[in-house]
């Protein structure tokens, strides 16, 4: 299923009167603010979320999984399913693969889909948390950190491949996420887990192309229930220190003890320029890999204030900061859900760029607590939806695009093409 | 210091023009949803929000307090301060006094008082968690429920001093807030501290007047650090069901465990019709007594959706739950601290009344998950704030209290009028 | 494969020397404390714990799943393996099942199987967190509380068709663990969904035969992230009051939120009387379900202190509390799991029996902290573990159980029989 | 009040049979595991553990402080109080100071009494969260961090007096705690507050004497409860790698979010050479500051195996770590309290060298997991009172502290001494 231009301006067309009156009342309000209201919706349309390949089917937990109609089968599936979110959006013209799921039968194609579908290729993932039926040694008791060298190669050898496949997409990362750990006091060494991972990273550092970079994971727990050898990111950022300028630390909203100021975290990374991309999502308690914004949305505008106050910033520069996407769709349509969760992220971030951030640093550096209180929460309150929708209409996307999305009945069609029985690789 | 009816209304009219416009476009904006404007700014006009007495001065922890000048010294001067608030918002109509701290030295003058500045008393709350200079027994073990039956009997007839106290002034319920717990595994025999306790609240019982109400209060630690008596809502639910129909719970919201889902027990609450109050805060890791709406104002909203889903419900009408603040004011002055809590439950309960009802549940009963989010975010994204600005002004408050305080420098005024040596009592 | 008498006899011959030291010692140092030793391993002999029928093979998480080898295929091959467990402990006399990974094929077979082993059948469980092949409607949504009246019925029949299963087995319990709830703020109306669910337990709750219990569970999140219809033991005990006295609260030790006092939650359910029973596990994070005292062996030891300061209680008595193990074996051996969880068990029951109640009653009466931390830990500070090699021996179990289940390479004939692409049943 | 040889002869000829038994027995088995038991006697002799100046009167909540008498009121009788516990324990042998708490009036007196009593000056700590009576500027928002430099270089002064203060007293280390943070969103400015920090803490540096030490510590929480300037490890490592080899992060156990795995954070630091030392307590919840060993003494045994596996490293000599105990005494003595501190520290430590460390890596390397939580076990498991007695006794001390102390009814003397209305500075 494609989504036509025609849909497209039929469905802005019936929008137009009810979101330019929205939109000239939010806009009238602000430039009584001087705010610049063209400068912040070109930078809303310049925004691209990247969507995972992996959150296009049905998640799981342990204990089941439910399945949804008309799940990609294929990488060339998946590919549609980005385009029809991107069609919509216009921001989501990106994909993050995780190979060996996403290998590419045939790389010419899949380029020239992507092409067509104004879709490129974002960080590459590796996967060393399970094992494939045709591999030689089992990750059961770890990758990168395993006590046994063979293994360890085989993973590094995994990640270096992972890269290669990269490089002929046209990839620019590669993200490592490293379930490694121990599930009891004891089973492991925790230095040595620690050394031999970092002289893994090392090995397939050493195989990054010029302009790549590396972006590592942290995770206190899960898949392990003990110890993670990445499980912070003070861990992360030493092995990235360690490693050198092109490797970075990844922050995954969802990868935090309970109550972190992970917004602290963000502006520390951004202060060293070890900041180098996003898992977005949400979760109430622990890795829960929901909809990003649906239940700490003021946790997500107050990470997007410290980004934009360093927006200008030569050596952390925000546009080369990887905003992807990383959730699991137990009883939604993913499709839908990705929706959301862009939008989400889109009315953070022009919550942030309203912030008065000269005000702000006056009441900062006046200790004036209840202004600065103030200053963010008139941000927040308002309401921004008018600017983000003005901005996708500007970029030839929907005004509303989970309102297309169910009135073109997009999953009904999916089924109808692919039927109810196909399983999209992933978790 | 009093604020004139020529001051607010000097402030109104300055702010008139860019109000009526912002209350223009939202009314106009909500009534295309067939809500009823007027009947959602009428709610908000009549729902009031108590302030405690506590809460006046500067708050401090265990490490330090910083004074803030002109606190109020005396009860009077506490009543002021509340009048001062109220005169601003005209939603904070009544205090909640802490006795020993807020014995009347004269009842009839602070009757008086309180009727001139149009302020109620609501609970009163005891204190049996510090010792008094002249007291007879230590509670340093504990109060209701201590192993010593003295120590029992003097927290007993305390809390019954209060009602009596709490009578003659017009309040109709009191909160027992129980510090008693453990420190180290082993130290109290977890049962007999509970049956002591459940027997000292019945001989208070027994004394409550029969339009009053008991609202017992739960906390998972601090001031104690292994165990409190009074640990969660099901334990507070186990007493106040054993107690009978006047005894009820009360929530306040830093007084939960990480994660802890509370719009849920709210709900639960509600069904079993127990739920009686409200101690309104914020917090990011415990009892932090921030500034309601600060940190975490979508949870604050999803308590409303609760309280307003259930608002004409016969058995627990929303009119006779406690709606109190409970907060410690260490970095900012407390009046704007309470005027900034009070607009943000204010805001939180616009934007319940906002949630379209039918279609929330027309999407539940159909599972329709990423409805029922988008009907959520729906409200919450709106910009309810002329909505408040507006019952505010209706019922001749400031349109922008916080602002109004500054303009006329009421904190400048009140150190000029108390010195900046007063120390308000309270924590 | 079956372990000998010849073997046991053997084991313990080799190491009767050391233990008789060691427990001559033991027993010596507690006689002077006027221990009743006798009495004391009498009571370990008497103490069992069952089997999940559903943890004899390798667990998983939701990024992957990793075998081992010999896993028990079916009903009978899972009954051999609690035999071998009971063998070497004589404490792992039942089995729990779930239905319908458990349904007998040949009940009489399995009842004859089950008594050669001298294994009974406990609690049986239902299954209603997953859909099965020839299931009519999903549980995608919920089961007991689902919106729609035929789900609930289904889920309903199906729980009252484990009991028939359970009463031929000579089960005297069900055991039901909802993982009904919601993934997002909105989703789900919490107290329609409670009532539902109320309404649903108490059909099946008709049903139960008159000497049966069922055990209800809570948990506060996982598999659901937002909401858990029955969250914590407050809402448990709520359902359980509401349905009768055949209905009891199970206490799982790993669904409880960060720094929950969980001896305390035992406590209240002992005084109650609405202890049903134990899911025993270990957890650092959240369900983690990993080895019994592997994490926090003070805390099991402090949750035995309530089981036996109310051991001679009429109204609950100690003998009808279900104990049963619930935990997922990602990267152990699951029948060395169950042993080391097993003596963990027996060991913190043993530290219980050691404390001087008496002293500790003195120093808690007497607000003697120092002094009720000291009997606290001096018992679990007691190497105790002669004391149990005692009991097993006494039982004609092996002294130590593991050692001897790697002296006979169990699972290396269990693989030899068996294979190594068998999979149980299970998470 | 002073404990004499006398007195400590006495106690010990008294408790010698019983002990001499106790010992042999755990000597006996100990031996036979190849395990050098005089060797490890003499580490226990070595070590000792500081005690905090500000923990030997009554701590207090911000709920409330309950007095015990006998406190200490001066410098000098802090030290008698040290020194009484140094008797009793010969394991406490030196103090740790707060300036301004603890400012000596008369050094010369000071130094010849901590000699008498054979009392050393550990690290001496600098107090920039409290404002002193004749204070020029505020720390209310803050110190190293402050917006204003004059009030950075207030606090920098202070903390350089501080280390003038300790060189007189032969301090080796300065601890800094920083309370400097905020308490609501946006309040400040991350990035700017850290470099003000580190930019203040620099200038505290380069007044380090050559053979100095500063200790950074974390706190994610509380006074500030929003963020906190180094709220974690990987924070404190941060500045610490920045100031140079004389900086190291200085571990709290109360400092950490819910779950975190303190003893991974250990490993890494020692794996960094950045562990400069610990403040031992325990808790719950959060900062509780609790008796060390009383809630989590798995986690403290886990903490000393790190410690030991690294014992003989030479780049972080285990000799140059500085132990301490910080807690606050709320319900006990506080000599009583950190007799059993110090008690439960050389238990987890006389644990942690019983670990067979052959047996563990052996386990490790071959992730034989069941075996590595045996190794783990049988040390954890194992009664190492009577070493640890054994120690004590060679040393000179008393063989059971606590006892004598109650024997000799030491509070009661420090009572006749100081009365029941001395208050000792601290918290």
């Amino acid at each position: 299923m494609k989504i036509s231009e025609e849909q497209l301006k039929s469905h802005n067309k019936k929008e137009s009167e009810v979101h330019s009156r929205h939109f000239d009342e939010i806009a009238g309000r602000l430039d009584k603010n001087n705010l610049n209201i063209e400068s912040l919706i070109q930078q809303l349309e310049q925004f691209q979320v990247t969507i995972p390949s992996w959150a296009l089917g049905a998640g799981g937990t342990r204990f089941g999984r439910f399945s949804i109609g008309g799940e990609p089968a294929t990488l060339g599936e998946k590919l549609d399913d980005v385009g029809l979110i991107h069609a919509m959006n216009r921001t989501s013209g990106a994909i993050s693969l995780h190979i060996p799921w996403d290998i590419p039968d045939d790389m010419v194609a899949i380029r020239e889909k992507a092409d067509e579908l104004d879709i490129t290729f974002d960080a590459v993932n590796s996967n060393t948390f399970q094992d494939q039926k045709d591999q030689e040694y089992s990750y059961k008791y770890g990758s990168l950190c395993h006590t046994d060298k063979k293994i360890r190669v085989q993973a590094v050898e995994h990640n270096v491949q992972v890269i290669r496949y990269g490089e002929q997409l046209g990839s620019k990362a590669i993200t490592v996420w490293l379930a490694d750990g121990s599930n009891f006091p004891g089973q492991q060494n925790f230095r040595k887990a620690f050394e031999r991972t970092r002289d893994s990273l090392e090995k397939i550092y050493l195989e990054l192309p010029s302009d790549w970079k590396m972006l590592i994971e942290y995770k206190p727990y899960e898949p392990n229930f003990y110890s993670m050898v990445i499980p912070d990111w003070g861990t992360s950022f030493l092995l990235v220190s360690k490693l050198g300028d092109k490797a970075e630390t990844l922050v995954d909203l969802g990868h935090h003890l309970p109550n972190t100021n992970i917004e602290q975290i963000v502006a520390t990374l951004l202060l060293e320029h070890k900041l180098g991309g996003f898992h977005f999502n949400d979760s109430k308690y622990g890795d829960d890999d929901l909809t990003t914004g649906s239940v700490k949305p003021y946790q997500l505008f107050l990470i997007f204030n410290e980004l934009v106050e360093n927006i200008d910033h030569p050596d952390q520069p925000f546009s080369q900061i990887a905003w992807m996407i990383d959730a699991s769709h137990n009883v939604k349509d993913p499709l839908e859900d990705l929706l959301q969760s862009v939008e989400a992220i889109q009315i953070a971030f022009a919550r942030a760029l309203l912030v008065d951030r000269e005000q702000l640093e006056h009441a900062r550096n006046a200790n004036d607590v209840s202004l600065a209180q103030e200053v963010m929460q008139d941000a927040f309150r308002t309401d921004v939806r008018p600017l983000v929708a003005e901005s996708r209409i500007r970029s030839g996307a929907a005004a509303h695009p989970l309102k297309l999305y169910r009135q073109l009945e997009v999953r009904k069609n999916l089924i109808k093409e692919r039927g109810t029985e196909t399983q999209a690789t992933g978790l």
